[in-house]
């Protein structure tokens, strides 16, 4: 099974990043948009400001950093079911974090198999 | 600033897949291998087998999700000082799981900054 990681880096957020609770709030909504079922969440909180904040689903997880200095968020989605559009969650967290400009959004593929193979 | 996250599928794991404890104490010692910080660390176990768990860093933080019937480890190393070394950090991370072909390691930039820049 072929499984696309989505790694994204968000420039010019406006939305909020220095607090997790609206940000887990958006990660949940991501995951009920593409079916994907939550198991867990914890999050840590930088000195002097930003937060990381997970995500975990039974369909692997939902990450995202922030660095508000910056206006910048950095996300993972990583959905092992590939049937589930990793986009279409992107998409509500992107709701969210409003980056004024189009995100850097690089994908890298995974293989859940005994080998890494070739395809 | 740039930096380099590892994305690491490592196939033919002989080391412990199943057990949170041991991998998070090997992503303790890669994060103290390369200076990084330790700030706080969570765990999700899967039905039937299996765990995430992450080391949240003040320099980022490291993942790890396994797949015990695949002999599968899914290995994801951000650290947002340059001069930190992730493949010094995945040497201790490999020591543990012990895969038995080499480990598939993807190389994504990430540009910490106001703007995706070009370089």
């Amino acid at each position: 099974m072929e499984i696309t990681q989505l790694i994204i880096d968000a420039y010019g957020c406006q939305g909020p990043l220095n607090d997790a609770e609206p940000i887990l709030d958006a990660m949940t909504r991501a995951a009920e948009r593409v079916g994907a079922h939550s198991i867990g969440q914890a999050q840590a909180r930088y000195v002097p400001h930003g937060i990381t904040a997970i995500l975990f689903l039974a369909e692997s997880h939902i990450l995202v950093s922030t660095w508000p200095e910056h206006q910048l968020a950095m996300v993972d989605l990583l959905l092992c079911n590939p049937d589930m559009d990793p986009y279409a969650a992107w998409a509500e967290l992107e709701a969210l974090l409003k980056p004024v400009s189009e995100a850097r959004i690089n994908e890298t593929l995974r293989r859940v198999a005994l080998e890494p193979g070739t395809s």
